[in-house]
C-alpha cells in the first residue's frame, strides 16, 4: 500500500435495522448485507466530507477498488446493527476505510471487520487523480486531527 | 374475496433507514424495496400476534397468496420510511393486511399503499388451514377492538 | 382503466438464474426476487420498443405507477425461471404490462403471474405525456398486430 | 494461513444473467451483487463435493470466516458473467477459495478477483472441526488431481 497520512479515530456511527428479508437459508443476515450497511456508512462519509459534490463539479468521484471482511459472528432478525467507520489513511488518490459492525442485541458485540481501500477518480479519463485539497483538509477534521 | 370480520385500524408502525444501494440507476429507491419494508413489517406483526409460534408447534403458517401496490411518489437517499400495518379482515383461512408507506424526509407524506392477500396454510399437506382462535382473537385485540 | 389498444401476444421471454441469496428464510426464493426478475424483462421490453431512448431525447420516461402479482406456487434454488411478457394495453398516456413466472425444473409451470400499470411521464414537469406515436408503432408491433 | 494441500485447477464456471435492478445509482453494477454471483457459485461447488449433505447428516457445515474482492472494471446492463471457481487449499478444518468474475459483452475479461476463507464447523457447537475424508478426496478430484 503506498503511504499517506495516518488517521483513524472512528469519528462516525450509523445504525440500521435488520429487514427480514436479509436472513438467508442459513438463518442469519445474508453476508452482502454487511457490505449493504458499510456501503451506506460509506457514502455518508463521503457526503460529511465533500466527495460527492466532486461529482457534479469536477467529474471526479471515488471508486471502490478493493475490500476485505472477517466475518466474526452471524447476526439474526430482529437486531439493529451500528456502522462505525473512520478513514486510516489518505494518500496521493487512494485512501483506506475501517469499518466495524456491531449487533445492538448482542450488547453492540463487533460481528464483522471491514477494511476497503478507495481510489479518486477522473470519471472522464477513468484514471485515478489527486484527492483535492479541500476534501483531505475535511476529512482530517472529521478524524479530529489538526490540519496546521 | 370471502367474508370475515372487518378491521382496520392501523396498530402497528415501523421505521427503517433508506441504504444508499436501495437506490437504482433512475436515482430513487427501487420498487422492491418498498416490498422489503413491508414484508419487515408484516413478519413483525406475526410476531406480535403469535403466528410465527404455530410454525414449529403445529407446522403452520402463513403464506402470501398476491400483493398490490400503489407507488405515489419517489423516495430518495438519504431518508427514512414509516411503514405501518393494519389487518383489515380475518376470514376463515385468510386475511387481509394493508401496508402505508411514508417519507420522512417529505413530511411523512404517503408515497406508496400495498394491500396483501395471506392464507394460512398446513405445511405438511400444502393446504389452507383455519386461522386459530388464539391468533384471530390476539389480531382482533392488537387492531383494538373487544373479542367479546 | 382508461381505455385503449388491446393487445397481448406474449411475445417476449427471458431466463434467469435463481441465485442462492435469492431463497429467504423460509427456504424458498424471496418474493421480491419475482419483482426484480420481471423489472428486467420490463426494461428489456422497454430497450426494445425504443422507450429508453426517450430519456435521453425527450427526457420522458415510463414510470411504474401499480403492480398485483399472483404468487402461485414457491421456487427453490438451485432452478431457472423464464419471464413471459407482454404489453396487454397502450391508452394516451398509460399502459398495462402482463408477466407470466415459470419453472424450468418444473416442467415450465407458471409460479406467478403480475400485472403492472405504467405511466408515461414528462420528467420535467413530472406529468403525464402522451405515449409517442413511433413507441405505439413498435408496440404493436412487438405484439404482432399490424398498425395498417 | 495454516498450511494444507495445495490446489487450484479452476475446474468450474457458472454463468448468470445481470438483472436491471443489480444496477445503482453510479450506472454500474452494484459491488455486492458479485459477492451474490460467487456465493451461488460457492454454495454450487458445495453441493458438487457433498458439503451440503453434511448439514443433515452430521450437523457441520461450512461458514464464511472471511473474504476479499478486488473490482477491476464495472459491469453494466445487459449482460452477462461468467464466475469460474476452485479451491486453492485445503487444510484441517479451513480451506481458501478463488473466484473470477468475467464479463461476457466484454470478451469474458476479468472483472473482479475475490478470494474467500471458509471454516468446517461444527453447528452443535459452533466450534471449528475437521474437513471429513471423503469430502476431501471428492474436491481434489473436482480439482483434477490424484488423491492416491
Amino acid at each position: 500500500m503506498e503511504g499517506g497520512k495516518e488517521l483513524g479515530n472512528w469519528p462516525l456511527n450509523y445504525s440500521f435495522q435488520v429487514l427480514w428479508g436479509d436472513i438467508d437459508a442459513l438463518n442469519h443476515v445474508n453476508h452482502t448485507v454487511f457490505l449493504k450497511w458499510i456501503e451506506t456508512a460509506r457514502m455518508n462519509y463521503f457526503s460529511d466530507c465533500g466527495i460527492m459534490e466532486l461529482l457534479e463539479t469536477d467529474q471526479k468521484g471515488p471508486i471502490l477498488a478493493s475490500l476485505k471482511i472477517d466475518y466474526l459472528k452471524p447476526v439474526l432478525f430482529p437486531d439493529s446493527v451500528n456502522i462505525r467507520t473512520t478513514i486510516t489513511r489518505i494518500g496521493n488518490s487512494s485512501f483506506d476505510m475501517g469499518y466495524r459492525v456491531s449487533s445492538t442485541s448482542n450488547g453492540d458485540v463487533i460481528v464483522a471487520e471491514a477494511t476497503v481501500v478507495g481510489v479518486m477518480v477522473n470519471y472522464q479519463t477513468g484514471r485515478p487523480t489527486e484527492i483535492p485539497k479541500s476534501i483531505r483538509e475535511r476529512i482530517i477534521e472529521i478524524e479530529g486531527y489538526s490540519t496546521q
